[in-house]
């Protein structure tokens, strides 16, 4: 399904904006998800330009149909050559542009390739778009929201099907199989760990058996209608230990301590704190990664919620995960993420009806 | 399962004779393939760095215990602040280490941050350690072969499901399932289109459901101990057109005179015109896409067998994909794909026992 022509344009306002006001005349878009944001292509391989006047998608023969399905608000280009090539073909083209800025997610490569085919100098510019794209508009919250509510679904088919002698592998296929029949993908390789596996945080799922009184974690997604989720939750087959039972709970208590301290204005070090304070508090072990991450046409986006997150504060209309974890090598991890709206007021948890129990019938 | 020590070190001997003729004294390795090629490493958000003397990799708390396990070769250094800070740091303890040459692959935004660390400034390189991979080494082209036919089995389990009424994308994620089953993933984003969909070379799997007499274009692979392969069979539910068996007969033809094609020293453009002259002999339209890529760590990789591959030549030890097609849009699409390994005397296909026929049982 296209996105909608209005919502585009409306980006490409806001983009156009920001350039004017740099006295940018020309700008290349590469990082893929900015061109999928101001053109609606789905495709690989492709990029944008964007001029005062319009919209130009770059792309080559396996997109050119794709394409004129999916960005009706953009004039199409059908490269043959390099990149560079058809940049630099389309700007000899373009009276009004002297000089071309490109994104700075570029490689260097692809920018020293722009370098030698165009006339004049190239600039570079770093998170004009990203920073418009770290406020979700509506519809933008509306399919957060539906990838949310699809992983959950697919989540609650899965834990049922969960039994001693299962591998890793195959739950992560199980729930990528859910996920797929809910019309998604998952929006990034799903972590399934058993026992003390859950204590690397990106542990990639093995064939490792699912054994009586194990612990499960899963960190998983939904992309759909290009949107991600990102949620984790932990499980136990049987009855928990005092100690996990112990180390779920400070973490549950760590996120909500976060989510809590959410709210429009608040410095992204507070929010980061609030978790790891809790966490300090009982004497166990600090996690090393962020607290969260924004999310949306990508997985990871800004914001970044880390301990060296300068003075950046939240602004309403992000959407945030927050994900305290605890790790002892060898022994357990346990990690509880949802996503979470920044709204005028405070916050909304946009993934709350997520199955969220330690215990697992055995 | 970590890689072999040996291969590692072997391939680190490699680039190494190729800094010393380049008199590159420290290479900042940031492809993500090519920190797995040279450190076994299998996680994200890492770069490793390479003298003379040793290998290290840069990564994070999320990463050290995978990295102690995955990496034996490689000196492991956590990181806390940016890459390019940890670089800096690394590199001024390092006293034989003048000057520091990064991979073009590098964001500009990455390398400008390690302009301003370092003291010195850096200078960049390409495709040192891709050409080294180009050429597969034999535990590499058996871990490709295990990959087909891990992908092979996969499509066979599926082919049986497919039935009238049942949606791209569901049957995307029944392959998809079937890949994790057998400890694998698939090595791209699985492509299923019915009916014209598949004129569109890279469709996105949708809700269209399977119909009496629609055809099947499935574009999947398996990524098994972190090697790819690649495959695309076109079928049709029950008995194809006139029009669809010529287009199909075409394509088969035209991937065979390709294959018949390959051997070492045959430059690239020779096996893919090979390809391209089947078909415009047969008056029907020749694709604008590549004729085929090598595989290995990366779906796409070295090297590229297309219309203006100049003067480069075939190597033994190289596999190749060779997927000639024919797309006409709002009518049909046909694609046929296998994974080619280049002999010392010719090519072996890698992948030929997939099922390959045109017609279903409907």
């Amino acid at each position: 399904m296209p996105m909608n022509r209005r919502i585009i344009s409306q980006r490409i306002a806001a983009v156009r904006r920001e350039l004017k006001r740099r006295k940018i005349g020309c700008l290349i878009v590469t990082s893929p998800a900015n061109v999928t944001y101001m053109t609606g292509f789905l495709g690989a391989d492709s990029c944008a330009a964007l001029t005062p006047a319009r919209t130009y998608l770059l792309t080559d023969s396996r997109y050119t149909e794709q394409a004129q399905k999916e960005c009706p608000t953009s004039t199409i280009i059908r490269r043959t050559g390099s990149m560079a090539q058809a940049v630099a073909g389309l700007v000899a083209r373009l009276k009004a542009v002297r000089t071309v800025t490109a994104e700075e997610s570029v490689s260097l490569a692809d920018f020293e390739a722009l370098k030698r085919q165009l006339k004049s100098q190239p600039k570079s510019v770093g998170g004009i778009i990203e920073a418009i794209r770290g406020v979700k508009g509506r519809d933008e919250i509306t399919a957060i929201e539906a990838s949310g509510r699809i992983a959950i679904k697919a989540l609650d088919r899965t834990i049922s099907q969960i039994k001693v002698g299962i591998t890793e592998i195959e739950l992560a296929g199980l729930l990528d199989f859910q996920l797929r029949k809910a019309s998604a993908t998952n929006s990034f390789n799903t972590i399934v760990a058993f026992g003390p596996n859950a204590s690397r945080p990106h542990h990639q799922p093995g064939r490792r058996k699912l054994k009586k009184k194990d612990t499960v974690l899963i960190d998983f997604g939904a992309r759909y209608r290009s949107y991600c989720s990102d949620i984790t939750r932990c499980f136990v087959l049987g009855e928990p230990t005092a100690f996990y039972r112990k180390v779920f709970n400070v973490v549950e208590r760590a996120q909500a301590a976060a989510i809590k301290a959410i709210g429009p204005g608040v410095k992204l070090t507070t929010v980061d704190s609030a978790a790891r304070d809790v966490i300090r508090a009982a004497d166990l072990p600090v996690y090393g990664h962020g607290t969260g991450h924004g999310l949306g046409l990508e997985i990871h986006e800004l914001p970044f919620l880390k301990a060296d997150s300068k003075a950046e504060k939240l602004k309403s209309g992000q959407v945030i995960t927050i994900e305290p974890g605890i790790y002892i090598p060898g022994r357990l991890g346990v990690r509880i993420e949802d996503d979470v709206l920044v709204t005028e007021t405070g916050s909304r948890v946009l993934t709350r009806r997520c199955p969220h129990s330690p215990a697992l019938r055995a």
